[in-house]
């Protein structure tokens, strides 16, 4: 298998700065080495390959998991588990300090739904016998959302195995006016997953059968229950992958993907799950069974039902089966991580990505420096790459490596020849793409180690993204330690950071709602791919009309009279 | 810019019939040009290369119109305009015959709607002054459809120019209980841009403004009443491409596109408008408008509303803006037109193209050998390969024309080498592309000709796709002339036609609800890409089942209680 990973040192070259174009000198070396070596310079100059240095160090470093700390407030704070660590209930550990009742941290009146009752519960174990749970410290795991932020105290946890058994109990649930949560891997960000008060939850563990793959058509159905990782593997071993990838994947359960309408890493090249989702089972709130789990790419018999629930957080129904279209595995996979001089640098880079990769661009991530000093300084992941106000990580998959070596080549000759980039190293092999994506998958975790994190997930357009950055480190001043931006820069979507070394509510004051108020001033979105949950329901207005607003509070009135279904999610408090 | 047309006959080879394997004979021959001249057959052998003889005819008997005929019942009749003439309202013609009025023709009775008074008049004149036209001779080619199957009698056409003016006529229609059909460019398949009875036609013609084209992350934001093939146009300027292309693209409005959830060509490569619209503004039955037009490609902030809008066909809201995502424009488009043996060979073609082919597969449809056959009868167009079974139309567009001739010149190798195809041609101009393009798009234009035609556009699993043709030829023996199929098989769509020499009622009895059965009992849909419209409305209970036409109906009357937009439409007649 082909392997490569290099690095060509811009400032290095006579007369070449790390800001100035080396396009004479880089030409004439390439001409030079094309003469001597034809078929490898053809593409590639000799002198951009160096074994990078770090990664004897880095390798080292690697840390699965940190101690969590406790944080106020409705932002997240620091110390929380690795993004990189196994997530979900099995996150939980009586090492780690108790995490305070949602109802008594926020303003939340518990609805006047029933509590459950000693005929609830042999109702329960009739419909699915032994597998219902009351015991307090199983129940614990399933209380607590994985980022230890949100705790609700249910009395039961339910684990039906199939979608006749979710209506049964839902019909029960629905006559008896009991409040049900639903829980996948529990892996959420804004509190989605775990009951507010007393909500019976109701785990989709147990639904994890893969139900049909057909090889011709890259079809998958399959229980909602499935962990995302474990059908990557089934579908690999066909030579097909799943059309989206998560940090979460070990524990993330499809169905709970497609409620949540997750994005994840294949976004940028596969899209959203609204159009690679073919067809759900929905079990509604009184129990009916809405088949729509067709594994067919084109239907277009009236109006497509399943879209509704893509996204919903189990607030209109709950998801118990998937169809889902899966792309062919590529046999080729790059990743490039490149130093930029300026954002403007990065903004060209990816219209240039597009325009020269094409169709086997598959991530356009950035980060910008403080967030790779952070990554050196509490991780001691070195940066594999000169120093730069801005770094790009950019993976390509395709279907030949010659083609692709060729293309991304070219494509690094040309960022290098023009001054877009100022440094680089390419790793194609499995191991060192997983070293370059820890750079950028474990920012998280080296910003929890700053102090307390405020913690935002904002769509915006492309060229405006990094400008709330800058905004808000002038508006901060120095309340703040560190304002950091980075995400999927192909996607949009920027993740703004901002550490202090405590939490301050005149910090807070001071980000919120101006985070909001400025990505709404750019027509951007105030949760990108994190959802709403329970965290984020307040904010919804910053980011909806309220026509939109109120459509969505007359779907829920529609498909779940009662409000039993993830009730305090979703939709505003006060609609 | 390169260009190729060639032709291989695989029985020219010694030892090497039609279904035979030719593997050995090929290899020594491109083992033996390689040494010869490696550079030019490293991937294609030479010998492949030969002009096709047919392409001269072939260009001098392509035309764009054929005078239609009247058919009864509500199947589609023989002799319809071209798909390659400009669909819409201009098809219709004096010189044409009359068509019957919808209400006439089939059962269906005209709700308790208000009708139009000279005070309604007033007040559209008053919104959109000099926009209401009463002239029937104007109204003519609005009331009947391109297909001239179905004919409203309305007596008003509005043409709003802002979304504003939308609202203020429907708040106008939805006090007044006037109900209204939203038209855009009348191209649709089933009857649905037209009006059955007198109801209002809101056209969308003067709506024709782009908003915003952001040239960084092709994201396109334009009114609803932009012709799709000059949206087109405007986005390849500035090197993007449309995710969507239709015959119909010189007429279509991109807002009938998205309001019929439009498939087409493009759909194996970009994907469902459920995925590539970003974001809708859409006014509602009682004028409301419901703006949801962002241009982000995340936005998890609540239900995903515009969604339910995409493929409603105009009866929950008129779409009066579009936000939708523009990949870039491919550098280099090939296309592949293959002879196969049999349908299994077909189907391996297929797996084989999504294998080697991988991202740069853009389109895979097939025909069989009786639709060459017409082709050739009524429309002289020569078949550019050998007689074989079946026909498989392969696209290809990429970024890098050099490796895209690679990957496809090692696959065409491939099947030549393990018998899947038997002869082949490939076209890299445009041209020629656009020729070979004829031969599957000018199918329906041949069967027009070949007498009465009963037409069924099914969604199926793609390993049972063909299937139901074979069985229908049995089951219907010489009731019927022809039973074809082709379509966009890399879809799984399968475009059914019988043709016979007149209208029979013991044919149609005999075809439905057969066809109709056989498709859902492999579950499969009854309408793949041409949606409901007023022609399949009584047919949706085949594909969906009780509870998901129910909720469909709930939908409806959330959104419009009072029924106005585009009534008789989308939804059972029983419902």
């Amino acid at each position: 298998m082909l392997w490569m990973l290099y690095r060509w040192p811009c400032g290095a070259l006579p007369g070449c700065g790390v800001l100035s174009a080396p396009e004479p000198t880089v030409q004439s070396l390439i001409f030079r080495l094309r003469v001597m070596a034809p078929h490898w310079v053809s593409r590639w100059p000799w002198w951009l390959f160096r074994a990078s240095p770090g990664w004897r160090q880095t390798a080292c470093t690697l840390r699965a998991w940190v101690e969590p700390r406790r944080w106020p407030g409705s932002f997240q704070g620091a110390g929380v588990a690795s993004p990189l660590a196994r997530r979900g209930c099995s996150s939980t550990s009586s090492r780690l300090p108790a995490v305070v009742l949602t109802q008594e941290r926020c303003a939340v009146q518990r609805l006047p739904f029933s509590t459950v009752s000693e005929e609830d519960l042999a109702a329960f174990e009739c419909i699915i016998p032994g597998r219902v749970t009351t015991d307090p410290e199983e129940l614990e795991a399933h209380n607590v959302d994985w980022l230890r932020t949100h705790r609700g105290c249910s009395k039961v946890l339910l684990r039906p195995r199939t979608s006749q058994e979710v209506s049964h109990i839902l019909r029960h649930c629905y006559k008896r006016n009991l409040a049900v949560n639903p829980q996948g891997g529990n892996t959420g960000m804004v509190g989605g997953s775990v009951p507010v008060f007393d909500e019976i939850i109701l785990s989709t563990a147990l639904m994890n059968q893969v139900v049909s793959f057909n090889s011709v058509s890259g079809i998958l159905v399959c229980q909602a229950g499935c962990v995302l990782e474990e059908l990557s593997r089934y579908v690999e071993e066909q030579d097909f992958i799943m059309p989206l990838d998560l940090g979460a994947k070990g524990s993330c359960h499809i169905g709970g993907n497609v409620a949540t309408n997750a994005g994840g890493l294949r976004f940028l090249r596969y899209g959203s799950l609204h159009g690679t989702v073919l067809g759900l089972e929905v079990v509604l709130a009184n129990g009916t069974i809405l088949n729509c789990l067709t594994s067919l790419r084109k239907d277009n018999t009236g109006y497509d039902l399943k879209q509704l629930f893509i996204g919903s957080e189990g607030t209109l129904g709950i998801i118990t089966a998937v169809s889902i279209l899966c792309p062919p595995k590529p046999k080729s996979v790059n990743v490039a991580f490149l130093g930029c001089p300026g954002f403007a640098e990065v903004l060209q880079t990816f219209s240039t990505s597009k325009g020269m990769l094409g169709e086997i661009l598959s991530a356009f991530e950035f980060m910008d420096a403080e967030c790779m000093q952070l990554v050196g300084r509490y991780l001691h992941l070195a940066c594999p790459v000169q120093e730069s106000p801005f770094y790009v990580l950019i993976e390509t998959s395709g279907s030949d490596a010659g083609h692709d070596a060729d293309k991304l080549g070219g494509f690094l000759e040309h960022l290098l020849g023009s001054g877009l980039v100022t440094d680089g190293t390419l790793a194609t092999d499995q191991k060192k793409i997983k070293m370059l994506w820890a750079l950028r998958e474990r920012i998280t975790e080296a910003l929890s180690l700053d102090g307390c994190v405020y913690k935002y997930d904002l769509s915006l357009p492309v060229e405006r993204l990094y400008d709330l950055v800058t905004t808000l480190r002038a508006h901060l001043g120095p309340c703040a330690k560190h304002v950091v931006g980075y995400g999927h820069l192909g996607d949009g979507n920027l993740h703004l950071n901002v550490t202090a070394e405590a939490f301050s509510t005149s910090l807070l004051a001071a980000l919120e709602p101006h985070v909001y108020k400025w990505t709404v001033d750019q027509q951007g979105s105030v949760s990108a791919e994190h959802g709403v949950g329970f965290k984020k329901r307040d904010v919804l207005g910053f980011s909806k009309p309220p026509e939109a607003l109120q459509l969505m509070c007359q779907l829920k009135t529609l498909l779940d009279p009662r409000g039993i279904l993830n009730p305090y999610k979703t939709l505003p408090s006060r609609a």
